[in-house]
């Protein structure tokens, strides 16, 4: 497949309200459950991309910068930064908007490396990417370095 | 503070069911809900030997070695390796086992640090953690090294 | 208040993985699953422009012109059209976006009316609209026809 | 399919407790909730009278004229009021009943049509409906002046 | 309270779709499912019948006789059976009905003790109970010996 | 099959923390929730013994002893105590620990009866089981007498 699409064609935005049953003692949502929202948006922007299943296959470290409460909106952005032969790197950014007070905070953000499998679940060719704005492209050309640091700390273990 | 607890005290062992809403086109299971039951895993484990409400600070890298499909059960194993002032590393390791098959594989593993909070979210301090077995002793020893690349990781950005 | 606010300003975007849990025998999408979504939708978009808690008063009549199936994801879009003194008008669009054929259907449109409300449940006065594209000119206004309309079908009862 | 089946052969009645996730800030349920139980209880009540999956074609527009808080009991009821070739239409009236205080409000009511699908989803002919009380009587006759306005409607988009 | 209340008062029926999420690998609910919804019936009905918060105080064995699978509708008969000073005896019969068959079994049935609770989870007095049907004067009659079943047996622990 | 496994290769231990929407007015779980992780635990630990799908047949009575609040952990231990040609007897203990507190209290303890079928849920020879501590033997050796109580039970109805 020769075929590139340009960032936007998959980038994909998501407003989550924050409920009860997502949060602690202290009213604040789990870090579990922003995890999720995370993999779940990064998955739809792979599948976007690659008209193809898509698995998890890594998801760099996370650091919750800040808490979001119940009845605060989650705000999600991802978009595929670059590609492989079968997989996408995905950044996703989260956000807290306290719609009642107008502030939003950032939570956190994340790169996850998402791959396309066939029926079997085998890898498969995924388009090319084709950043437009300049973040994409700094991140565009970031992304071998990241990758390299993935592998280096594998080979740690 | 000056109570220390041993590492036994809140070791947690999970067994869930893979059910088909956490999996998907595949029957494998999302990414999104490992992670899920990843942090609450670790959160159980901190509030446990910290008698104390906590939030999740961060997560570090995780990948995913082996997928679990529907019917299969997914056992977590998660204990405290070592303590700051307010916080606690927590290293979780999560295994995929087809009972009917009787085969059983490792899924993936990561540290995540938890912080113990007061009623109005600010950091407690907590109990120092005290290794007994020898894999234990290993990763007490080898946390201040994984809080210094946490460190410098943080700075990066 | 004689604030006022365009329409960008709390325009909403999301998009849903179709799940097993959401479908029924035929693998197709519940009606009441897209109801909630897109009560979910209106939801946000009018907390959102009115930086208040909001109930809902009234959806009016929604055709499903085309189903969703599992792994389908659902696009839905809301933006508000018109407001009253508490009310706000939100019109969702829903699309089907079969993504391993990319191929994309809309599967239902339909109006809202949002009521600001404050603590006691009591309606408060929200912020008035500014549209800035045709389309949002254009539903702006029609909007008092409906608003004629549903008056009229709430005497008929 | 010439058989014909008295309205209380199919209908239904629900009684569900509210509960914390579903509902907002000032712990009142998401209309979405509500259009979410309609929708189940006109299902199961047009599965029944069609020994059939059925699918939503449409629901009139709904008017929310009182709420229900955390722990109230939502009370249904639904009947199929008439039948076409392959479609039900089926009446749902919802109450809040806040058993606490022994008082029940209606909350909403509205008119769904359901269509009965084969394994294809293609529509099948389903049973007629025989009223028996006056008040199935009174729903049955102005079943046709419903039907034509929803046509209306539909050709005006 | 002096008070005398109709079994048929709080008499409560539900109809539930059973959804792939209940289900195990045969497509056959899960008992604890069953258990859970017998259990949400009962309170109902004892809240009702109590006007009063109730909490769960036992519930006597249950055989599973049939299951139910993907697509049945599980229906759930409830009836105050009985009462002591704050207690309630509650009656719970299921059926599956696989609505595509017509045809409909009995799955299982059970009695729950019910509690009500004051704001301090203290047990207060509820209503008395009057049988009306056969049935319920039978079930009335034998909920004496039920009860002391149920004390022996706790006193053999 | 003339295996024989030992109760602990079976053993299973959760821990689940108690969530809003478990619970009712009065911050307390329902005791439908915990009946549905007994069940859910109970079918792991006979999935573990049989490798084979599960299907519950009966649960012996429940009395609720203690309740568990929001924050707290549910802990539930469960072991296989005898078994038969396809069935399996589980023992499930629950534990409400008040982490914040570090108070632990036992809520209920039940015996199952799980049954192992093939694909057609028709049941299926397990293997046997070897108790090894001292409460373990006694559970093996007073199963007869508690096999003996449910069939006298059954044939009463
Ligand atoms: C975690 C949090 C409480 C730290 O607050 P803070 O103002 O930075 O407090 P401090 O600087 O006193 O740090 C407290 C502890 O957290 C540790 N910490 C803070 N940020 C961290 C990070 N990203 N990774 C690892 N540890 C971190 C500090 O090292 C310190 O440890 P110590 O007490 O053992 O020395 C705060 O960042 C927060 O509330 N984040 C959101 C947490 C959350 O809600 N997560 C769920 C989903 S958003
Ligand atoms: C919506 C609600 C707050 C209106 O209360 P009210 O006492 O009628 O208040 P008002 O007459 O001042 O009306 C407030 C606004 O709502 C509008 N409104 C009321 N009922 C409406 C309906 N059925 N459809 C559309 N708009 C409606 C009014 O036109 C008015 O608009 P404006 O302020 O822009 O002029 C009240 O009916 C309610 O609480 N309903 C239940 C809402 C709910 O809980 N929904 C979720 C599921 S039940
Ligand atoms: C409903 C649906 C099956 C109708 O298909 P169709 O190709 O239009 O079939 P027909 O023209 O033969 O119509 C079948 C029946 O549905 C009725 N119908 C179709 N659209 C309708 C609408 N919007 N409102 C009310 N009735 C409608 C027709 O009047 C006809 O009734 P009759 O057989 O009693 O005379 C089809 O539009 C569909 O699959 N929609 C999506 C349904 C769905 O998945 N809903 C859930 C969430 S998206
Ligand atoms: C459990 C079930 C498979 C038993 O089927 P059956 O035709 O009675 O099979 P058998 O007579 O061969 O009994 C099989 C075993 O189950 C045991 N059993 C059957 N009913 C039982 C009951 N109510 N309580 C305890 N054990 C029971 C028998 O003693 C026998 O044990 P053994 O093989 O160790 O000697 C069947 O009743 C069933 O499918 N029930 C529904 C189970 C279910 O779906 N539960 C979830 C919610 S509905």
């Amino acid at each position: 497949m020769d075929q590139i699409l340009p960032v936007s064609h998959s980038k994909m935005v998501q407003t989550r309200l924050v409920l009860p049953p997502d949060t602690n003692h202290l009213d604040t949502i789990f870090g579990g459950k922003v995890l999720a929202y995370i993999d779940e948006i990064a998955a739809l922007c792979a599948m976007k991309h690659s008209n193809s299943v898509v698995v998890t296959a890594s998801i760099d470290s996370v650091d919750f910068l800040a808490s979001a409460k119940v009845g605060d909106a989650l705000q999600l952005e991802a978009n595929v930064t670059a590609t492989g032969r079968s997989s996408m790197e995905v950044y996703v950014k989260v956000f807290a908007d306290d719609m009642l007070q107008a502030k939003k905070v950032m939570t956190t953000e994340s790169f996850l490396t998402m791959v396309a499998v066939d029926e079997n679940g085998k890898p498969k060719v995924v388009p090319g990417i084709l950043p437009e704005t300049e973040e994409e492209q700094r991140l565009f050309e970031t992304a071998p370095a990241r990758k390299e640091h993935r592998r280096s700390r594998a080979s740690l273990r």
